[in-house]
C-alpha cells in the first residue's frame, strides 16, 4: 500500500508514525510545504517570549529522523497543489526547484491545518505586521524583536493565541496593547468570565480594547506605525501581531471536490473519512459534529489533531474500526499569574443553539485553606435543568485550574451529570485539595439549584434587581461598610433568625453574601420561614469584579 | 424531629450542617467526647511539622459558631457510652462532671471515626510513644518536640499518615526512621511502585526498614528509648509515632447490636442506614461494598466521610433517596519533592480477589517537554484484559500527579475503559500538558496491549527472563554501555531493520529500551518480520529503579 500524507506536523506526523507501526511494509510519503516538520506549534509564542530559550527544543522529529526511525519519506519544501481523486494522484510542487511532479496513492491523508485570517484592512501587508502560524513566522518576529527596538506591540485579536502572544511580549518588556472587535476577549468564555480575564491582563499593564476593531495601519517616517481603531482612536506601535482567527486550509480539498462544511472545514465521518473514501482528513482542516451543540465546528486544537491522527491511521490500515467521538473544546491559557480554562459549551454558545441550561458560579480554594499556598478560583458551570447533564465549565484561578478543568472535561465528554460531580472522588491531602473538592462544591451547589433547595439570580441582573426588589446583604456589618450592591440593606446571617419580622412576606427576597455560601444558608432559613428567596450566584465578589 | 449525631468532626459535622439546611425546625444535638469539633484531622501532621504555623487554622467551626450559625447544640467533652435502640435513647457521660444522662432521638447518626491500633508490644504504653488521631495527640507531640530535645524519631507503620509524619519530622530536622512490618511501604501501592517511594524517602536521609516489625520499646536512663525490631536489630530513639493502622470505632454500635462487617465496620446500605432503621452511620466507622473488589471495606478518607454526611442528611430528612455508590480509595501523599497517588485497586488487591487484570507502566512528562519545568512521572495502570475496564492507577512524580490521579479516579469510578483514556480531552497548552496527555499515553499503550499490537513482559520477571531468553537492548550504544540488564545484547532501534538476520526466529525475542517507546517500535518492526516479541513494560528505567 502507498500512503501520502499532506502536512507533516501535529495531525499528519501522528498519522504517518502510527501507520508505520501498523504496517511495516507500506510506502509512506509525507509532504510538507514548509521547511520544518513535526514541530511544537504551541510552543512558538513561548519561544518568542524567551520562556523557551533553545530553538531546537521546538522540533520533535525531522525529515532524517523520520526516515531513520520510521522509514518514512518526508518531502519538505514541497507543496501539494492538486489532488486528482479519480486517478488517485497528487500534483506536487518542489519549492526549491519550482518543478511539479505527481505521486500516486492508495490512500491520502489531508492534514493541511488552518490559515490565519488577514482581513483587507489598509496597511495589513506592511512591514512588521505578522501572523504566528509556523516556525518561519516565528523566526521573523523574533528577529524583528532582537534587531529593531520594539518598544510597543499591538496584538489584534484576543483569542488564546493572541493572549499568549500578549503575555510573552509583555514578558520581554514590550508595552503591549490588545485589540478585540468582539465585546469580549477569549471567545471560549462567557462575558462575565472574560471580564475577569481582562482585569487580570490590565493589572499587568496591558491596554485592552474590546468592542473595537482595527481599521488601519499606517507607516510613520520613524519606522513606527500608527494604528487606527474603528472608534477613531489612534496610537503608535512598532509591531503588529494579527491573531484574528484562522480558517480551515481547505484549498486542496475544495478543488478536489470533497464535501466542505458550513464553517469551511472538510467534512469527515467518525472514521475521519472524507466524502471520497480514499481520502481521510484530520486536524484543523476538518469540521466535526460538536458533541453538545447540534452543529459541526472546526477544532483548532493539538490534542484532538494528534488523537485523530492515530484513529485515522488505524482506519486506513485496518479498515474503518476506530471512531472519533468529537471534541468538547477543552481549552486552557496561562495569563500571567492566572490560568484560564474551559471545557464544553459556554452560555453564549448554548443560547445561540437554543439549548436550555442553568449556570452556577462558585468560588473555591485550590487546596485546603489551612495549608499554605492555597489560592482562590472561580468556577462557572452550565448544566441541563432537567437531566442535570453538565454542558460546560469555565475556570479562572491560579493553582489547580488545569486539574479541575480536566476533571470537568471527562464529565462533559461522557455526558455525565451534576450527581457525578458531587460523587467525584478527588485525591485529597491538604497540599492538593479539600475534603470537598471545588468540583464537588460546584456539584453540590448545582444540585441544590436543581432540587430547588436554593433559587438563584445571576450577577448580570443584580443591578436591575437592586432597583426594585428587597435586597439583603447577609455579610457582616464590616463587610457591608466596605462596599455593597446599591440599595442593599444589611442583616448579618448569624443574626437573621432574630430579624425575620423585618422582612416582607409579600415580596421575593434577594439575598447575597461574599461568595454565595452564607447567602445560601440565609435563603434556607428564610425559605423555611415561608419567604420566597433568591441567592446571588457567585456572590458579591463575582458581581463586584464583573458588573460592579 | 430530634436528631442526635455522635462524633462532631468530618462525617458528623457535615451531616449536622446539612440536616439544618434541610430542616430549620429540627432539634439537632451533636455529641463529641473530645474538646474540639470540626477540625482538620488531615492537617495535624503538617501542624506538627510547622508547615501549618497557626494552630487556629486547624479549626473550621467551634461549638459556639455551630450554635450561632446552625442553631445546633454541640456537647463537647461528652461521651456517648450506650445506645438503647429499642427506646431510641443514648446514654451520655459528661466528661467534666463525670455525670451520665440520657437523650432521646428520632434518628441517630454515628460518626465515631476510627481508633488507632496499639498492639500489645512491650513498652508501647511508655512515655513519648504517640498515635496521631486528634488535636490532643497533636498537642502532646508538639509539646514534646518543643520542650525536649528530640533528635531522633521512629515512625512505626508506613501507611500514608506514617509517611506524612516522617516527612514532617524530617522537615523539623529530626532524624527519622520508618519501620514497616509488611514487605513494602504504602499498602495502596504495588510492590514495585512502593520501591520507588522507598528510594525517594531514603534519598532524603530517612532510614527505612521493611519486612521488619517493632518488637519492643525500652526506656533508657538518659530519657531516650531503645527500639528492638523483630529481626533483632536495636537502635536508639527519642520519640515513637505509632501509625500501624486504625480500626472502625465500633464499640457503641456493637453493644447496640448493630450489624458489623467482617472488617469491623458498621454495615450500612447505600443510604447510609445501619441494620437499625433509626440509626445511620458515616465515615471511618462504617464499611462499604467496594466498587471493584467483591467485598466490603472500611474507607478511612475524609472526602468520602464528608460526602456520606451530606447523603445521610438527605436521607434522614427526606427519606432514603440519595445513594452512596462507594469509594474507589483515591489516595494521595506528598513525600518530599514527590507526589504519590493511587485510585482504584492495585495489582496485589486484584490478585487477592482473583480479579483478572493486566498492568502497564508508562513514563510521561508533567507538561510539554519543550516548555520549562516539566518533570517526569511514572504511571502504572491495571485493567480488565477483556472489557478494558480500568481497575486502578498508581502514579509517582513531581508536578501534575494530583491532576492525573483525579482524572483516572473519574474513569475508575465510572467503570470506564482504556478507550476512554485514549479519548480523554485534556486541557493542553505547553505549561500544563502535552498534545498527548500522560493519561492518553497510558491509554494508547494499554490499547496496544489489548489489541495485541504489543505484547509485554513485566519488570519483576526481567531477571529470570534474562537468564534464559534472547534479550535485546534497543537503546543507543552509549546508553547500553552506561548500564543494561544482564545478558542483554545491543541492537539500536534505528539500526534494527539492518540486523534482522542476526535475530533467531525460533525463540521469543525480549526487547527493552529506556522507557518502553523504542522497545515498542522495535517490537512492531520485528513482529511484522515474523518474530515473536515481548517489550519490557516501563523499560529499563523502571526496572533499574525497582528490581535492578
Ligand atoms: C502559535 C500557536 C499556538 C498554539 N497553541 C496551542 C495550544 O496551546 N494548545 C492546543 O491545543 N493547540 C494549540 N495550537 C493549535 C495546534 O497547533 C493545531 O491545532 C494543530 O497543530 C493542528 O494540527 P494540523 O496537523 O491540523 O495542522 P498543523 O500542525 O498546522 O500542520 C499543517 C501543516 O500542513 C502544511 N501544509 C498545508 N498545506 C499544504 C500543502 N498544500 N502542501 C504541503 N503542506 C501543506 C503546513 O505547512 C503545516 O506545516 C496552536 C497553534 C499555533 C499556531
Ligand atoms: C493524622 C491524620 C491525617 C489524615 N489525613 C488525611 C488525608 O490527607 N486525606 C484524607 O482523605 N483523610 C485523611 N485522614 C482521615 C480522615 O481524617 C478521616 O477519614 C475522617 O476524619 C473520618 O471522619 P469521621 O467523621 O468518620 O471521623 P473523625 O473525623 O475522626 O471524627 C470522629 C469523632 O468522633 C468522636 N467520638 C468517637 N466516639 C465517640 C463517642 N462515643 N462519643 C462522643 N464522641 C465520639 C471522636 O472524638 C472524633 O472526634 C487523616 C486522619 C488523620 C488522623
Ligand atoms: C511526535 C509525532 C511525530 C508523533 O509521533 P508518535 O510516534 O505518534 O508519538 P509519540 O512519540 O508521542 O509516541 C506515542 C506512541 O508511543 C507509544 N508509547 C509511548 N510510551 C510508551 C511506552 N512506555 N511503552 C510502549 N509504547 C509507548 C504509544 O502507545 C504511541 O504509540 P501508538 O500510537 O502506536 O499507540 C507527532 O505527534 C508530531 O509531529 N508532534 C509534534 C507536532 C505537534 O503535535 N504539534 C502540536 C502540539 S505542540
Ligand atoms: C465544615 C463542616 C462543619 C461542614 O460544613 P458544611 O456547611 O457542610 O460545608 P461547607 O462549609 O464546606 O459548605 C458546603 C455547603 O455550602 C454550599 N455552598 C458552597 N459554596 C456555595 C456557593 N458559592 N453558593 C451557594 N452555596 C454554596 C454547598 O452547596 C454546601 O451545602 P449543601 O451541602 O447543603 O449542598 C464539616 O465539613 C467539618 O467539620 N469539616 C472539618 C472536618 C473535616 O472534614 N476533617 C477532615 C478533613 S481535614
Amino acid at each position: 500500500m502507498k500512503y501520502i500524507i499532506i502536512g507533516a506536523v501535529a495531525g499528519g506526523a501522528s498519522t504517518a508514525a502510527r501507520i508505520r507501526r501498523l504496517d511495516e511494509t507500506a510506502e509512506i510519503i509525507m509532504i510538507e510545504k514548509g521547511e520544518y516538520v513535526s514541530y511544537a506549534n504551541c510552543g512558538l509564542p513561548y519561544y518568542i517570549g524567551d520562556v523557551i530559550k533553545d530553538r531546537n527544543k521546538l522540533f520533535i522529529q525531522d525529515a532524517a529522523s523520520f526516515k531513520r526511525r520510521f522509514n518514512i519519506d518526508v518531502k519538505v519544501r514541497t507543496e501539494a497543489i492538486e489532488i486528482h481523486p479519480s486517478e488517485k494522484k497528487v500534483t506536487l510542487l518542489d519549492l526549491y526547484t519550482q518543478k511539479t511532479y505527481t505521486e500516486s496513492y492508495d490512500k491520502l491523508v489531508l492534514s493541511t491545518g488552518a490559515v490565519p485570517i488577514k482581513p483587507p484592512i489598509p496597511g495589513i501587508h506592511s512591514a512588521n505586521v505578522f501572523t504566528i502560524r509556523d516556525v518561519h513566522d516565528t523566526d521573523l518576529v523574533k528577529a524583528v524583536i532582537q534587531n529593531q527596538k520594539v518598544k510597543h506591540a499591538t496584538v489584534v485579536g484576543g483569542g488564546f493565541i493572541g493572549i499568549e502572544m500578549m503575555e510573552n511580549l509583555t514578558h520581554l518588556g514590550i508595552k503591549t496593547r490588545v485589540i478585540e472587535r468582539a465585546p469580549q476577549l477569549l471567545a471560549f468564555l462567557d462575558e462575565d468570565m472574560a471580564l475577569l480575564a481582562k482585569s487580570e491582563i490590565e493589572a499587568n499593564g496591558v491596554v485592552v480594547d474590546v468592542n473595537n476593531g482595527l481599521s488601519e495601519i499606517r507607516d510613520n517616517a520613524d519606522g513606527s506605525k500608527t494604528i487606527k481603531l474603528e472608534n477613531g482612536d489612534e496610537f503608535q506601535t512598532d509591531m503588529v501581531i494579527l491573531s484574528i482567527g484562522v480558517l480551515p486550509n481547505n484549498f486542496l480539498a475544495k478543488a478536489a471536490g470533497l464535501e466542505i462544511g458550513q464553517k469551511g472545514g472538510v467534512l469527515v465521518d467518525e472514521y475521519m473519512q472524507t466524502s471520497n473514501s480514499d481520502i481521510y482528513a484530520v486536524g484543523d482542516v476538518i469540521e466535526f459534529h460538536h458533541p453538545i451543540c447540534n452543529a459541526s465546528y472546526p477544532i483548532y486544537l493539538a490534542g484532538p489533531a494528534n488523537k485523530q491522527g492515530r484513529i485515522c491511521a488505524n482506519n486506513i490500515v485496518n479498515g474503518n474500526t476506530k471512531k472519533f467521538n468529537g471534541s468538547v473544546s477543552t481549552t486552557i491559557v496561562k495569563v500571567f499569574g492566572k490560568t484560564i480554562a474551559a471545557t464544553g459549551s459556554n452560555s453564549r454558545l448554548l443560547k445561540n443553539h437554543n439549548i436550555k441550561h442553568i449556570t452556577s458560579i462558585t468560588h473555591s480554594s485550590s487546596n485546603a485553606g489551612y495549608y499554605p499556598g492555597s489560592t482562590p478560583m472561580v468556577i462557572k458551570i452550565a448544566f441541563d435543568p432537567e437531566s442535570g447533564v453538565l454542558l460546560g465549565a469555565q475556570i479562572i484561578g491560579e493553582e489547580g485550574v488545569d486539574k479541575r478543568v480536566d476533571v470537568f472535561s471527562t464529565y462533559v465528554q461522557n455526558k455525565q451529570t451534576i450527581d457525578d460531580l458531587m460523587e467525584f472522588e478527588q485525591a485529597y491531602a491538604p497540599p492538593f485539595s479539600s475534603a470537598k473538592d471545588p468540583v464537588n462544591m460546584a456539584g453540590f451547589v448545582a444540585n441544590n439549584i436543581m432540587d430547588k433547595v436554593m433559587q438563584i439570580y445571576n450577577p448580570e441582573d443584580a443591578i436591575e434587581i437592586s432597583k426594585k426588589e428587597f435586597l439583603i446583604d447577609v455579610r457582616t456589618p464590616e463587610e457591608f461598610e466596605a462596599g455593597t450592591i446599591p440599595n442593599a440593606r444589611n442583616i448579618e446571617l448569624d443574626e437573621l433568625r432574630n430579624h425575620l419580622t423585618e422582612i416582607p412576606k409579600d415580596k421575593t427576597i434577594y439575598v447575597f453574601c461574599e461568595v454565595g455560601l452564607r447567602g445560601y444558608l440565609a435563603s434556607r432559613i428564610l425559605v423555611q420561614h415561608g419567604f420566597e428567596v433568591r441567592n446571588l450566584s457567585g456572590g458579591y465578589r463575582f458581581w463586584k469584579n464583573t458588573y460592579g
